[in-house]
């Protein structure tokens, strides 16, 4: 078994017996760590860089090492690397062949550091990559929604509270109310990515270590804008981890919004949005069937990644410092829930891009029943009637409309009259979808003028986000 | 793309475009269900007999389909079986086949059924399957226990409550409470496979069938004990697989809290135990570490045990009937659930067997400190002094020497009257460790004659529920 | 500070300081567990009646105990007992008072056993109480639906799935689908009640007690089918909590189903039910307003229940044995989740029973669009064309038609057979409502037949149900 | 009521209390929400005085309606408010009061706003109260740590990994670890205290209001810095609340760490600290016992804070816009949470300032066993050897002196040679403790003087921290 042999030359001189291939496999995080074979390299090269620059090694070991690395990393990218289980994981796995090809250099990469700091590096460089890659898509988002409320700028559509028709509302100013969550879900992916902004190596084990390290040197050439304060927290801690599976999850859940959405307005009863079919699916049974597949899908995701949030802490909970092996857990969940975020934000987005809207139905639906309740109130409210009062006359007349099956355009101006002589004839435009809308004025309310600046300052947020975006791009 | 057409060939006349690569991949729940492939073959071959027998098809279709099917199955057993992610499913990816290799025949085995119940049917099998597999390792775990309780009858080791030392036990009562632990898992696996144990193949889509099948027969084929009730229930409950995820996630935590101990147990500190070299590993920096890994991941991995547990119920919430897509994702979470559970048992399995006592160092550890501190109370309390006053009169005692830095080992017949004149010579047999454990003779205590009877419970408790696996293996 | 006293009165001796106000309160558990004062007590009197019978005290102090603990238990239902926060916990409470009422008697009360097996044996007699009273509100909701089943018993409904209208069905049979969900949540319940139906009394602190104790006479006047078989494992496991409290789940989760339909249904865009006003509110600002509040409440509710399971689990995970204090936290959030589901029952049933069904609009809609699709396919099918085939020939006459705004009742019988040969005048028969619904007369299915029997077999299983409601009355 | 008449005669008769009471109860928020009256005054005071700067209700009404609601306020602050369970939730209850005892222009204080606004601002002006509150506490145990880690600036004591003795740490350096946690936690309040930080009033319902209303007055006099951008995102969201509760979560995990740390270090077999009596309890039956109660209670109230997070997830997850009953649920969850940690974070400052470091038995664990092995490594490094050479060499010793029973202290220079020629008797400073915690001088090592510069580090952190919470005080 060659497996258990590397093994034994990394840290076996004081075990007798190798573990067999079910435990070598129970144990190994290779199949989840080794994505992080770029983000290992890295860390390798400065970490050689950085022995060499402080006399730890000769310069020509750290060039025989560098060059090795780089030459692992095509390997790699060109999928020719042979990954081996019994390696355990991606730092032994590179590390091994490595020392296989240029001898004792590669034996002396390994000083002043542990595979606590290493993994912690990687792991830190990683959670700054998917940060910015899923803020990267949650702008994208953001801007299909700002391009769609731009497009439909006068279609009005129901808004609901309590999934009842409230009070008619521009369909861009529904469609922003989501770019404005997505806004504070760019911002969770910042803070997760300065959360990780800290770079870990030269903590070692956990104490530090002897070597006359430049910690300030590697952390500079990974792009890290600091050091770790304390050695046996920088092993320890997966907070960054944490932060970034938390902010998926409250995206995630935004996402479950939307979609929940999207699959109530491709119902026959709303049919306010057509699909395209490239995001439908069919029935193997039934014919007529043109499914939403990709919103429910979007919406079912939620539980897992709710989920993995969940692993992370109850995993974290009660470990005592520094290192224990139950971290090596931490990776799995987290990856899933980024992969499945990120995949979803895809998926929202070309969604959000191909969807029909249906406008004239959304209008019939907005100028139908009894919306126009609220501006009747403030009518009256505006001839000198406390709100209280108001509202008690207009649900009176909703009452007594609803139960004779008519509606507010049933009414004549003497039909108004007769529930408050308040009423003037002028009340007819009161009650106009458009007027309504209109009305609401009000700084970040659904009128067309506050609507127009929303506009201006998501396109603002927008540009402030990626400017960011630009300003972190990674050094290499 | 060959894909789209395969999709086109059996859902897409309604369908004008197809959806690209990424989109067939983010929908497709192949990678995931695939292994049911032998149960999926299971419940169109028994389809099939019965559509046969109801006269819908005829015998010779019938037979064609189920030798088309049975080929299938040979080949997938030998790995040569090509899935395409294109067919969605493990469903249509095998339906797809049969159809392209027997013409005609395949295209009517769909008759009367539908994708909904058919994965239902599916994932019930499954779920049968992996609860009594996960039964049966549970079994093996509580032989381990039982084994080691058995060999280690007069072993003394000190109970803690609060991580405090409390009241010497038999270390075999120590290793048998796990036992009962794992007994009320094992029952819990029982009620998983008797909610998954009801067959919903005819249920359709939704609605039942227009065909004049014979749902009893298909169960007696599949060894289901009953038909469920209401198609629209059929299709949509998941409850069977929340219910073996639950399972899990109860399993995982107690082997969370013995994980735990033995960690705790082979610390330095404690010393109780050594694992074996093949349930350690070792560090890459220092060089004396013997880390008990096996243990901490058993303990770390409860957290995604959990997580999926929390995702499967956040996925069906809010749910309206029957069928929705977001039940896709039930099966990645669950089968994750299962197959770490299953890992983690047969580790620990063989942790427990492979495990080192320090018997030596228990006793030593049993028979210091002031453990027989209840045991003087109860001295009093057989002179006839309350219990109240008898606590603390030896709490009085125990703060005494502790401050003086002795034990009750140190104190003279002399000393002991000193606290109390109901302290005869004859105290010094109540301090005595095997006394202590001795007298605790009350049913299910840690007395010598109880743990005697508590191992033959165990073991009847054991041979019940081997018996059980017995009676349910498959007919197949 | 009096409170602080009598701490030192119960287990003080061994301490020089007592905590603050504070700590007290922080750490004190009464505010929750004395909810549990009734089987507090009986548990004490069972305990103090054994210790008579055994010689243990005397049968004066049993006879002084159990009225003296009478006595508290008026005065507790009648409002009158005084309640001290420094008494930490209801145990301490009660027997405080008891000692202090009659003396020496009480201070015996507590002989042979600890806090440890007595808040457990409290909490196993509370879980069964529970357990009993949420089955028979499930049942009470069970009996709820069939009754509606049986009046609308000739009510078409489109079926859903995806939200997507797929066949027509009976509202009888929508609503049986959630009987069945609440009767597996019955048989949870069931399980939870028997999980914790062994005595854990006479365990003590966690080795069993070194007096003469009976066990099996204790159990015997608790009605406990039992005694737990091993002492370590009696005061530390919560595993009856936990399947009560995931019970408890399972069943949110399947009302916040429900309640998701109601919601649906009773918006303007559905309109197939009318909720009571007794379970609507309005708007403090828009006059129209009638929010399904109750249905909303109930299906928000589920969030907290998946977090009381969640927080129990984590709570367990990675305890080593026996009692930690840890386990005190058990209480507060299983109580929660069990009064929160136990009012949701209550709430449900009370909806349900006052909902109005507007049967023209549901028969209508189920009447409309494509939903004979299937049925199509399957009259193609009859002709001879395979499965597949046919499918594929609806689909395609449904686009066709989608497109010009038809619908399948705008099409004459010549329109069919422009999409097939196949299709004969007798088509129009496929499209009716009620004959689509009449022909899936498989167990199981929507038809007529089926359902009837299904009300059947409903009725059945509540009796059955009941039955063991009946069987488990508690003795007293 | 003649609603719960009617709902009495249909299904109230299984029931002992009337629906009417019931649902009221059921349905109302006032024992939750009644907490944030203040919050609630202030918003409202704050509303009138902008309708009257903007001519919508007339300055005299403002003033009465400010006065009444400051003399509303007092009452409360006196407790001598009456809260009516009726009145549904604070809103309500505040605002019926003030209209009965001012009459109409009570009545006018709602116009241009909803109850849907209104809760949200109280929210908000509730959660960033509490996160600065939570601040304040977290930054109180951070100076706890800082005094301990330079008071015991000399104490070595084992670092550990896997729970196995890694390499001897000072304790300052293992309590810093600690500090650097909540540093972290303290920017998360922060960032929720941002969230919140953005005024909703104005929003109104869902749509924004009719009336020329200056939401930027409300927000400066609230001491918002912003108001939010779309009234539909307003009365919706929740992030901030959720920000919050996952700040307590990741905070309430770090805690959980330090307890069971706290736990171990307690205990007989570790001894390394004495927990004062005020922080401990005894048994009501084992008089020897002195438990870690309130560490235990702080770890294994983790479970219910993860648990609210769960809960406010699951509660949002598939919500449509706008605002819907579910979201009500959010406060019980969140401020269980806030409570939680705000106790324990109180508790742990505490328990921390009355601990007893055994300084003299860490050092002795520190001092024994084969802690020095990593250096032992790195010394043959230093002379040349390749590290992974070294740690073999190193590793087959202590194999060696392990069998033997053997330490490295009772290795002569000869002893050492025999392992290696590369051995020097200068090998001996190797072993020394204080020494081999001296070597780790890198940054952020264990090393004292890399101690020393993190402390002040810590310092300035720490006045980083204040100076934040004194510059967003409150204006009022």
């Amino acid at each position: 078994m060659g497996g258990s042999k590397n093994l034994k030359a990394l840290w076996g001189g004081r075990f007798e017996r190798s573990p067999g291939r079910f435990l070598t496999e129970f144990g190994a995080s290779l199949p989840v760590d080794r994505r992080m074979w770029e983000e290992d390299i890295r860390g390798s090269v400065a970490h050689a860089r950085m022995l060499a620059a402080q006399g730890i090694i000769t310069p020509e070991d750290a060039e025989e090492i560098v060059s090795g690395l780089f030459g692992i990393r095509e390997e790699i990218k060109a999928g020719e690397f042979e990954w081996d289980i019994a390696d355990e994981d991606v730092h032994m796995a590179i590390e091994r062949v490595l020392t296989e090809r240029i001898g004792p250099a590669g034996a002396r990469l390994h000083t002043g550091r542990s595979r606590n700091d290493q993994v912690a590096t990687d792991t830190r460089l990683y959670v700054k990559k998917r940060a910015r890659d899923i803020a990267y898509r949650i702008s994208g988002v953001r801007e299909e929604l700002l391009a769609a409320a731009e497009e439909h700028a006068h279609c009005v559509v129901p808004g609901y509270t309590h999934l009842q028709r409230a009070q008619p509302v521009l369909l861009s100013h529904h469609l922003l109310a989501y770019g404005w969550m997505l806004s504070r879900d760019f911002t969770r992916m910042r803070h997760a990515f300065e959360a990780a902004d800290a770079c870990p190596l030269g903590a070692a084990a956990l104490a530090g270590t002897t070597y006359p390290i430049d910690r300030d040197m590697v952390a500079g050439q990974l792009g890290f804008s600091a050091v770790s304060e304390n050695s046996m927290d920088a092993v320890s801690d997966r907070d960054f981890l944490v932060d970034l599976v938390y902010a998926c999850a409250m995206c995630q859940t935004h996402l479950s919004r939307l979609a929940e959405e999207l699959i109530l307005w491709s119902s026959e009863e709303f049919g306010f949005v057509v699909m395209d079919d490239a995001y439908s699916t069919g029935s193997s049974i039934m014919p007529q069937k043109k499914n939403p597949d990709f919103a429910e899908l979007v919406r079912g995701k939620t539980g897992s990644v709710i989920g993995s949030l969940v692993a992370l802490l109850v995993t974290l909970k009660g470990l005592p410092l520094a290192y224990n092996k139950d971290m090596q857990e931490d990776k799995r969940v987290a990856f899933d829930a980024i992969d499945t975020l990120a995949d979803c934000l895809q998926v929202v987005q070309g969604m959000l891009g191909s969807l029909s809207f249906n406008t004239a139905r959304m209008r019939e639906a907005a100028d139908s029943g009894f919306m126009a309740a609220t501006d009747l109130a403030d009518y009256l409210v505006g001839k000198g009637m406390p709100f209280r009062e108001a509202h008690e006359v207009v649900g009176k007349m909703v009452l007594e409309l609803e139960k004779s099956g008519r509606s507010l355009h049933d009414l004549s101006a003497e039909g108004f009259a007769g529930f408050s002589c308040e009423f003037d004839p002028d009340v007819s435009e009161i009650t106009d979808v458009d007027r309504q809308v209109g009305r609401r004025g009000s700084a970040g309310g659904t009128g067309h003028d506050p609507v127009r600046k929303q506009i201006a300052q998501m396109r603002t947020s927008i540009a402030g986000d990626e400017a960011w975006l630009e300003a972190t791009q990674d050094p290499e």
